[in-house]
């Protein structure tokens, strides 16, 4: 069941587009786990947060890629970079009025 | 610029298939307008709510399909449906790591 991952990361003072150009940095990996979107956005109304949209072929996929080296890099080369406020939901997708 | 609308539904009690089923009807217009993605979407936890993931090529597209009279219908046939609680957050697109 395809999975939802949104995220609000609020950045450290000034590091937001640093934040967004490691968030957007080209993976191969991504795909091969199971990651069917990555979405990684802004919005001038709140200038110290990068927003994260992921959709995973399911849950334990999503889960999975945290452990994954090249996952757990990315993660500790963002944390200099963050505030340490986040937010963020979470759902199982059950349907799309753009699909039957 | 694409645009992501996340929005989370409260729905009256009991109700939350009923709002699923109302959210996911095909919908030939929606592509038409400009949506990208329409994701909707659910919670063990949080047994009461609907998710909402969309995708639009704009926010202008997104505003503009508020407008048109198939969309107005459908937020007010969802209008029963809903306990009044919502929340959700807005960003514009800057990149992803799935693309170059």
């Amino acid at each position: 069941m395809t999975f939802a991952n949104v995220a609000t990361l609020d950045s450290a003072p000034g590091r937001r587009d640093d934040l967004v150009a490691l968030l957007t940095r080209p993976s191969d990996a991504l795909e091969a786990l199971g990651c069917l979107a990555y979405e990684v956005g802004v919005n001038a109304e709140e200038p110290d947060t990068v927003f994260v949209l992921e959709l995973w072929t399911s849950a334990e996929a999503h889960r999975a890629s945290l452990q994954r080296p090249e996952v757990r890099d990315s993660i500790a080369a963002a944390r200099p970079l963050l505030s340490g406020g986040s937010g963020g939901l979470r759902f199982d997708v059950v349907g799309s009025p753009l699909r039957e």
